[in-house]
């Protein structure tokens, strides 16, 4: 039998944070003890948990004390402090920043592609970004079928990734721009409303932005293909929530897109809404608040040999964060002492 | 010296044709007479023209006639019907629809491109699709100096490209999403407020979208490259207007990232805005209302020998549609008999 767990969130009151609550109420997660914490400037003083406000407290080593688990919502540099110490203090730390993910010797897990890097962790599993997380559940199940050579993604993500003052801001400048007035940028660096800027994180020396590199480097990290082919470009789209990939993959053998269908729709966590004639495929709105990955649009690209193009949508505040995190808390129960 | 014409613009109530009448006054085109004509229902019984109201008349044989050259803002079964009238009354059509864009008798022309391609036309000559236009500014000017392999295509596309009810239905939703009350769709089949549609045009039985397939079709007819590798994904975006391409380039020699950036802005019709650091690469909202193809963001594709990543934005009313037809008609007037 399953025993329950101190769990601890770190960064409640952000959006990723309020997710986390809400995902481990939703899966009755077996929760002996929540702590919930922030740092800095806290968006609320109370969070809502099991049917009732739990006061929410400052992340410090004194609340880290005592957990057997603790989900990081937090920040690169917060987590760089605190996620230390919650280890230093016996538990499991499940970050979500970038802050260890590219660790040789932290984990980078996605349930439903690589429980067993799990194995033999330190204390430390790195949950992977958002936009990465989506796209390596179709991506292993074509692996699996036919290799990969090349990925081609573009993204279209939603605001609800920079966090909750850019949800306010996409919503406050277009108020304004619908009514003739000017869009006041603050989160973002120019008008996010009814436009795409093609820059999420900062740039590096030769154009990338991290978030491009973060596509890149995990993905091939999670897949165990140090060395796979892959180029991204990422945008931001003036949408609320939920993140859009077009996804180019070029195959080591042949996959037919009838095929491809059969075996996306087999695969745990993937959907395949793919009905073109009656508008069938995923958008961002008509997928937000769901837990699944749902690929449309698969079809051949007759460019390459073995092409395939495919359109991934999916929450990024559930599977692309939240859920993916407490589906890894749900790998760790397992594992812990009675 | 040039003698002036007698033009005629039909669909001069539409988003493209009003564009076109613009587009003439603004460049001081040389116009003898102006006819303004609708087909169907009609959005206004006059559109302003030098100052001046002018009267809209419907799309007929007698108003087509005594013409020296007929802009066609309207769609493919209107330009079947009436571009043949146009040209038995003596007139060069410039048709904006997909009518006659693949008809190897019909020259498809982007003046900066492919200017070559008017000599012995017919009658007719086609302006193609807005997707199509800002990506062979780039890729022509990449493919003379590297020779070109594949190109890779995801769009970010205004729904101003879909015409002026869909304006009004991104506003409309956008309103009622942000009071908090339903999205009534009428123009596209689901939410386009706040959200990304993977469907543009209508869907053949492989599964692309014609847009898709038109990109491919015409951009290797404008560059004269019949077997380019080319892989697309078209996507509507909740923005009012102008079109962004993450557009993926595989080239048969290197071209390195900085040579790219002079020699595409040493190009006509193309401006180079890429310095990221300090927030620089081209968006939809900031370049609307140009002339010009934006480059942005270009920069090394590691994923394969010779790899260049490029962000184009333009305006799909100005050079992806008005604009480009009053140039094609601008080499005409040359041609005219005094």
């Amino acid at each position: 039998m399953k025993r329950s767990a101190r769990i601890g969130v770190a960064g409640a009151t952000g959006a990723v944070g309020l997710e986390m609550l809400r995902v481990l109420e939703e899966r009755s997660f077996p929760v002996e003890k929540l702590t919930a914490m922030a740092s800095g400037r806290f968006d609320s003083r109370t969070v809502g948990f099991g049917g009732a406000d739990l006061p929410v407290v400052p992340l410090t080593e004194e609340n880290l004390a005592d957990l057997d688990i603790v989900l990081f919502a937090t920040g690169a540099s917060v987590s760089r402090e605190f996620v230390p110490v919650a280890t230093a203090a016996g538990a499991v730390a499940i970050d979500n920043s970038r802050m260890f993910r590219m660790d040789p010797d932290v984990p980078l897990v996605v349930p439903e592609v690589n429980p067993q890097a799990m194995a033999g962790h330190g204390g430390v599993i790195a949950n992977p970004n958002c936009s990465t997380i989506q796209i390596v559940l179709p991506l292993e199940v074509v692996r699996r079928e036919a290799g990969l050579v090349r990925v081609v993604a573009s993204t279209y993500q939603s605001v609800s990734g920079t966090g909750v003052a850019a949800i306010e801001e996409l919503a406050d400048q277009s108020r304004a721009v619908l009514d003739g007035e000017p869009a006041v940028s603050g989160v973002y660096p120019t008008q996010i409303a009814f436009n795409c800027l093609p820059h999420i994180d900062d740039f590096d020396e030769e154009g990338h932005t991290r978030e491009e590199r973060k596509m890149i480097d995990e993905t091939r990290k999670i897949l165990g293909i140090p060395g796979l082919g892959m180029a991204v470009t990422c945008v931001r789209v003036p949408v609320f929530r939920s993140h859009a990939v077009a996804l180019n993959v070029e195959t080591e053998h042949p996959l037919d897109p009838d095929e491809a269908r059969v075996l996306l729709s087999a695969a745990p966590g993937v959907r395949v809404l793919d009905d073109p004639e009656s508008a069938g495929y995923p958008t961002q709105v008509d997928t937000s608040d769901t837990d699944d990955v749902w690929v449309g649009r698969i079809r051949r690209d007759e460019s390459v040999e073995n092409g395939l193009w495919m359109w991934v949508v999916a929450d990024n505040l559930r599977k692309g964060a939240a859920l993916n995190a407490v589906q890894i808390a749900e790998l760790l129960i397992d594992e812990l002492p009675d």
